[in-house]
């Protein structure tokens, strides 16, 4: 039983709540409590363990503070959520020194200033050799315009917000088995060390009422696409020559395979938006207008399982999950 | 910095908020958002960690998950609230198979439904070594009758709802330091193991407005009374001869200092409630009602630190948590 089958064992037998209040238990981006008539709260939370999401010596504890809660705020973007609060605990180990923790704590408070974000708890302890993080993020919107997984159709447009595959390869980088030139190595490097949740994509896909279906890609842009169409129980084909690269990534083409990045490298946390052919206009008018990146990568189909079409004809894709270290 | 600098560090840098909702971030046992005119919303994260908080060779996967829930519910029952929704997440290691992983999710399981806890998100992930278990609950109550740590005033006094040391003496015969009694041996592992968090003595505690302030012993009597004391700005003073032991834990009296468990002794999960004195008869005659226990321990006085009275005179107690292993 892996991750998913785990989660859809935790989401069969939570069929049913206790409060009538849940709309959505585990299963999407967040949880979804109705306040009152109009809104919603979100809930959302996240483990960061070492030597499984980051690496000590290769992401400086402020750097650390500021990925796990950009991380974070990235399943409120998902939802189209607007965040507002957050709890971080953090054990880390005895010999480590309160001077790595003020700094982590740093990062963390930085990156919640930014988005306006108040921490309102958490606790710290000690652990035996490893950090561990956990973050609980907390957000509102209004109730008729959540997004959720589920809700893409046969026809609808996949679109990303963003270059894909620069965090992986920034991973690559950081762990020094691939070189490149200093700025490229610099933007890859940030790319996976400081991602930017994207918010206001999030945001405007929602109001606007643009998305059918929407999530940020964690795990990869395969296996999260594979998320939505399984809660929508449709597929997709994507357009290999759609495949938006960063001019830094696309550098490295000879030293990478970028497309496998691309495809099954993690950790981007852009958001997969999918968008009925008919507002396709409007949405794009108005994330140019608004200067937010949309690429459009492919198509919603009703044949089950994700394809990729490219000169040399139309392939299937393997679900796989991106491995953390 | 120890721990409660840290807290102190965190808190002060927090006290104006982005959201003028938040009725009470960092410091306390929730953090207590406004949710609408006369209700609130409470939040608490916690994170255990294996070898710090729990020895998985010690305590079954079933009972851990329950320990874990039972534990965060408690911060719950520190304000006077009512649980409602739970997310959790789980970091294991690769080689510990997912049976480990679902027992330890039907105890999560079990233990949210006795207190009709809605499962509402997690997620789970590998871990190199050690197990880490993250849980964030949310509950509900009414505005006006929160109950904080502050409010303690002199000449109000203290009650716990329990026997204290029995989960630290637990401990030392889970590590098999001491031997007893089969019963004995029982009963005080379990009140180790599993603590039933008390959130019917904080409900009534809170409805009927008896407390002026409360928390529950995690770090142990002293290091939870000092937080009261600290925050509210006053001292307190013990009577020795009050401390309730249970039966068990009496019977070892002779292997065991006993004393040193109840006052320093973590993981007891019973509340500390501060109450005027005006209120001494109701409070007492309607717990007995209820069928709930509760020791009168002590009286709050003006000046600070802690104080034990005993047939040897008055002297002050030290303050220091509960070391977990």
């Amino acid at each position: 039983m892996g991750e998913f089958e785990f989660i859809r064992f935790l989401e069969g037998e939570n069929s049913s709540f206790f409060h009538k209040e849940v709309i959505r238990g585990i299963g999407d981006d967040c949880a979804v409590i109705e306040k009152d008539k109009d809104s919603v709260i979100l809930i959302s939370t996240e483990l960061f363990i070492e030597d499984i999401h980051f690496l000590r010596e290769k992401t400086s504890p402020y750097k650390l503070g500021i990925k796990a809660v950009n991380a974070s705020l990235s399943d409120i973007a998902a939802m189209g959520g607007v965040p507002l609060y957050l709890l971080s605990s953090v054990s880390v180990p005895k010999d480590i020194g309160m001077g790595y923790l003020e700094v982590l704590y740093k990062g963390i408070k930085y990156a919640c200033s930014r988005y306006k974000v108040d921490i309102i708890g958490g606790d710290t302890s000690s652990s035996i050799n490893r950090i561990a993080i956990s973050i609980t993020v907390i957000g509102k919107m209004e109730k008729r315009k959540v997004v959720y997984r589920k809700g893409a159709r046969p026809g609808d447009l996949i679109y990303v917000t963003g270059y894909l595959g620069d965090s992986a390869a920034g991973l690559f980088l950081l762990k020094e088995e691939i070189d490149a030139p200093l700025d490229v190595k610099k933007k890859l490097i940030d790319s996976h060390n400081i991602p930017e949740p994207d918010i206001l994509a999030g945001r405007i896909a929602s109001e606007y009422e643009f998305a059918s279906a929407m999530i940020d890609i964690s795990d990869g842009l395969v296996a999260d696409l594979n998320h939505i169409c399984e809660q929508s129980n449709v597929g997709a084909i994507l357009n290999l020559e759609d495949i938006p690269f960063s001019k830094e990534l696309f550098s490295l083409k000879d030293r990478l395979s970028i497309y496998e990045l691309a495809l099954y490298g993690g950790e981007d946390y852009k958001l997969i938006i999918i968008v009925r052919p008919e507002k396709r206009r409007d949405f794009e008018e108005i994330f140019k207008k608004r200067g937010i990146l949309c690429f459009k990568i492919g198509e919603i189909k009703k044949e089950k399982g994700i394809k990729i079409s490219s000169k040399e004809g139309i392939k299937e894709l393997e679900i796989r999950g991106y491995e953390h270290f």
